[in-house]
């Protein structure tokens, strides 16, 4: 959730109307939060009580309200050298619940993106099996369907964190991740359907239909256990700039492995090494070795809600909110501090807590006005708990782009202000 | 799901790429539904394999594919005499999972809908409680938040069908039906923090800040159970036809009773008995008298896929998918008939199957090229079993608008075309 009146954007990103100030007498608790009985605005009705509003659509596809139009994707300017090679990041500081909507989804592309004609779009299926096919979305789309939640997020994520704390909202810092309601063929379905030797082919080859031609290697168990070959995507079919009409769907796997515009699929005996797999998303370590095909979103999460660029506008009660999630399954547990990690409190999740899927924490909390570090730490179904930037850094070194899954920290000054910055 | 080939749309609704034909042999089973390698198209790549693409939206709200524009909600002309107080109703027929993108999200108003400014808009709660109060959007979105997925259906939806089969497409028949993630703070959090007296007060009132100030009672159990006062839906503010910047979420019950752009709450001893509830959203019962508060949304499904208006191309395996839900709680079961109700066959459940919330329901069928019959029958958790039309007839008689949950029947010809027929 968006804590409108309590925090006043300092940045873009924010919706126009939470600049109002809250005229808050700074009690803390539940009887603090509302005004005086009477407040004169209410005692007459307003215009639109009294008058004919819009009709309805005869035909149309809805937008957001006039007074939402600051809430946007956005690309980090300068990033990188093209932006048909870049990122818009999802506004993660006013979203609320799992679902991202899909007009505010990330978008990150190698070479741009394409609104695929779906009649003229085709799968092939190849390699290890007994009966290579080319599959139309209309033979695909009458094949036994399935629809899942699940998160979505890019193994760069978080990557500028590595040094210091780099950007200065969670729209920057954790904005390629989103969550979706994915609607396709599982992969093991069509798999089933060419015959794949199952006894040879270990791996699965997914290429894309973009410029880069965007290839990723698959393991077979994966591939078997819960991929799918989607079309779907919040109730809808896929937009162009996730991969619109077919895209791989790989639960808890980092998104570049999500192939767009999924044009081909191979079974092979070893992983392919393409570009993508030993040039790019690759962990520099430590000792100066790179660590290939950690591909597995570990479990992480962060305050959205306040986050850097926000200011706390008044003390008192405030309902803390963010996301966790993991790779490797359900989010078991939550825990809040509000003093840079001192002092730990258990947080609400709300239902459903689906595998591999985002869940929605929040927590109450009352600011006294003084200086305060937030942090949230997940702890996911297998026990892992997600570590502090120090416990990571003594693993991983300083030099990796990918895979920081550390604990964030938004500082929040004496003057309500909210900052990125790391604690060590 | 939407079942690309094997359909071909006679109506308005679908999409454009669903026309082409599917070349299909006719062999029922999974390996039919795949064409024989070495589709030419193929093995040369497409040009946007080879081409630079669109770069990422620099700040933006993503839309969808241009093949997509026919997918639409969409009017009834004709049905009332102002298209402010009409019905724009969900596309069913091409939507996959179960949560409706907001853009396609079904309308129904009484007086035309507002975009109305939320630093300008007022909640008042009043009646019967120690402390009335008038709060801010500011004050509400600082308050403890929950998000749940609920369905919304309009009490009148399906109403044409209490007589013949009236309307062509399941955007008619069941089109006022929508689910959502929706995130507000709980209605007993705002009743607590104003002290409502809940030994005299039985009843919430609701009114809405429209040109209708429409207004409906709310059982104070039902207030305290699981209605929500909502500012986001599917990750986002609600849109301003889905009562921005503040609705009433009463889960389970009609839609008519979740109050769009609610601006006052009063707790009283007795129900208010306004106009929509002695004059509309009441049962005509067979023998003269009207039922009233008869709110819940019982036990109901329908095939989406195939439905009325489309056609079907091909003999062959089809993945008959659908949509179930329940005002009491979840879906146990669905069963699937092809003849007209004689022989049913469960579906599988796609998960996660939640308390009054539309469940996706997918079952695979052979189609021997023969005239078939089409219905869906769920089962709620309370054991209750969605009844056939003409048992709810002897009950409720056929002068009624509102709450038909019957069994809904779809008719494949010979020739493939599927259209709306009653079973009796």
């Amino acid at each position: 959730m968006t804590p409108a009146g309590r925090i006043r954007p300092a940045r873009e990103g924010r919706r126009g109307f939470l600049r109002q100030a809250l005229a808050l007498s700074g009690a803390a608790g539940l009887s603090g939060a509302a005004r005086a009985e009477g407040d004169p605005a209410i005692l007459k009705l307003p215009p639109h009580s009294m008058g004919l509003g819009q009709p309805v659509a005869a035909r149309g596809y809805g937008l957001p309200s006039q007074y939402e139009s600051n809430l946007q994707r956005r690309q980090s300017p300068g990033l990188t050298r093209v932006p048909q090679a870049s990122v818009s990041f999802t506004p993660l500081q006013g979203l609320f619940g799992i679902i991202t909507p899909s007009g505010l989804h990330f978008e990150r592309h190698h070479q741009g993106w394409w609104d695929i004609d779906p009649a003229r779009h085709r799968l092939m299926l190849m390699g290890l099996v007994r009966q290579p096919k080319v599959y139309t979305m209309d033979d695909l789309m009458r094949l036994p369907a399935v629809s899942r939640i699940h998160f979505i997020e890019c193994g760069a994520n978080t990557g500028m964190e590595w040094g210091n704390a780099a950007v200065p909202s969670v729209q920057y810092t954790h904005g390629m991740l989103g969550c979706c309601e994915y609607t396709g063929v599982r992969l093991s379905t069509l798999l089933e359907d060419c015959g794949a030797d199952l006894k040879r082919g270990k791996y699965v080859l997914a290429e894309g239909a973009d410029g880069a031609s965007l290839t990723r290697t698959i393991a077979m168990e994966r591939a078997l256990e819960d991929a799918i070959v989607a079309w779907g995507m919040n109730g809808e079919m896929l937009r162009p700039e996730n991969g619109y009409p077919l895209r791989l769907v790989v639960p808890g796997v980092q998104g570049v492995s999500w192939v767009k515009w999924l044009r081909r699929l191979e079974v092979g005996d070893a992983p392919w090494d393409t570009r993508e797999e030993v040039l790019h998303y690759v962990d520099l370590m430590p000792d100066g070795m790179h660590r290939q095909y950690s591909s597995i979103q570990e479990c992480k999460s962060v305050i959205t809600t306040p986050s850097g660029g926000q200011k706390l506008l008044a003390r008192g009660y405030y309902d803390v909110s963010g996301l966790a999630w993991s790779g490797r399954g359900r989010v078991r547990r939550v825990d809040l501090s509000f003093d840079g990690g001192r002092n730990w409190r258990g947080a609400r999740l709300e239902g459903p807590v689906l595998s591999k899927s985002l869940t929605r924490f929040n927590l109450g909390w009352v600011w006294d006005g003084g200086p305060a570090i937030l942090q949230s730490r997940a702890m996911d179904e297998t026990g892992y708990v997600q570590p502090q930037i120090r416990q990571l850094r003594e693993v991983r070194g300083t030099r990796s782009i990918y895979h920081n899954n550390a604990i964030q920290s938004w500082q929040v000054a004496a003057g309500g202000e909210v900052s990125n910055v790391q604690v060590y």
